[in-house]
């Protein structure tokens, strides 16, 4: 596996492929992985000859410096982990060069999709994210990259901007991975002790009682929405950021839920900011319920 | 000459030719050429194997809908002066496909480069003019892209965007080419009766003077605009957009002229926008003054 750092070795190391004709798939992280990059870089393995992953916590996407200074970094381990998932290469790159002084561009994608949820909460974090993507793809130039549905509304956004700007890169959305207890795995999920763990969990059950009470014929909105807070809010040290239902056609929240809607939660569990979502035409999310 | 119209046909022949290691050069253009876009085709023959040459009036980085509207528009005698001038494809991108229906996604340079001169005068142009070239490049990935020094401001824009989102590409900043009476070739001249030339000779004479007293030791600024605006303003339909002395050294307006700086200014001529400008370190303008 070749470890890269600077970009003119990432960019020589791509350059190489594409003469070659060589299929390159991308995984983004911000390092710190755990099984769900891994199914990220499993299924980049399927649509690609080689696989490169990024490890880089890119500050212009945090809007608080205390979340960017206590952001996990494991960095022997994740290459340890890239090489057994069979990543050809892994880049590190750093800020120095990312954002060198008098850096001053920025992309930002405008409109429904970066008008609610994570863009309200985080101000500035889209536009933090879909600068250094931008960065990423045309250093790397993949064909394909591979993005994590945990993130939805990130996945969304960066599919738009690569789309918009033309950026030839094929993006992919892979399922969200779960704890067997149905928490989504994060890299933040690594800040919770296991009483905040307990608590975190009522995010998922909130989630999926939901999904089932819209199974069960339940479409407006605000009872949806509801119950996520009922099982959330009940535990002390537990705030809820955002609970919104979304329709995936225009990106609109919508007052009576159909199957094109997906139930979107963020909160925070003694400060840890935790997100999740279920479409609610989706599979169950597994969870211990009654 | 090859003649493409579709980012996929764009696409595939910039593919090929990096993967037979063919050097490629861009000259973007918004049509209507003439010999100063010619200049910049016969700078890139220089530095690469083969030039691709766009053709596109790109609507974003007009704010004012009749300047679009009356660009001047001459395809059929662009394309054959690019293919007397050796140009290897032309590409000519339509709207529908530049940006479709729910278009979003806007790329912007912050900070002193886009807070004065041509960016207070026109809001929004070099978010147009970035969110293009990124496409643009992004489609082309030239090696090499040529822009006129005429659009100084431009220049630096794309070439700071450029480095800064990592596209890749080596910026080239090309001469100013004049016509005999000392006009900045542009294709807004194309808009000009008799009369109107006449009146805009006033805006290379102005910025020659001033660009001879700066020699002669008349370094306060104010001064040196005076000398423009005394050779402009004298003429009834002349509107002064900006006329300002602006340092290259972080790009800020300069109270004291020093070689570094750059002597600025856009007129409007009975309604038509002109830009020009003298280093004050450069070379003479060839014009007729006393």
């Amino acid at each position: 596996m070749d470890e890269l750092t600077s970009i003119a070795d990432m960019r020589t190391w791509s350059r190489e492929r594409l003469k070659a004709g060589t299929r390159v798939a991308f995984v983004p992280t911000m390092g710190a992985l755990h099984q769900g990059h891994l199914s990220l870089v499993e299924k980049a393995r399927t649509l690609a000859d080689e696989v490169v992953v990024s490890i880089y916590v890119n500050p212009t996407q945090f809007d608080n410096p205390e979340d960017l200074a206590k952001y996990p970094k494991t960095l022997e381990a994740d290459l340890e982990l890239c090489r057994a998932a069979g990543a050809a290469a892994v880049w590190t790159p750093d800020s120095a060069e990312m954002y060198p002084d008098g850096y001053c561009t920025f992309v930002e994608v405008v409109g429904p999709l970066t008008d609610k949820l994570c863009a309200v909460a985080r101000p500035g974090h889209f536009r933090g994210v879909c600068t250094v993507v931008t960065k990423l793809l045309a250093v790397v130039r993949p064909d394909v990259a591979v993005f994590g549905q945990k993130d939805l509304q990130q996945a969304l956004v960066i599919s738009r901007m690569n789309g918009d700007l033309n950026l030839g890169t094929e993006i992919v959305v892979a399922p969200t991975v779960r704890d067997p207890d149905g928490l989504a795995m994060s890299s933040r999920n690594k800040r919770l002790t296991p009483a905040m763990r307990a608590k975190a969990l009522g995010l998922p059950r909130g989630l999926e009682l939901a999904r089932r009470a819209y199974r069960a014929g339940q479409i407006t909105s605000l009872k949806l929405i509801e119950i996520v807070a009922e099982e959330l809010l009940v535990e002390e040290g537990v705030d809820m950021d955002y609970c919104d239902v979304v329709s995936l056609k225009g990106f609109a929240e919508a007052e009576h839920a159909d199957d094109a809607c997906v139930l979107a939660a963020a909160v925070f569990v003694d400060g840890v900011r935790l997100i999740d979502h279920v479409p609610l035409a989706g599979a169950a999310i597994p969870v211990k319920a009654d």
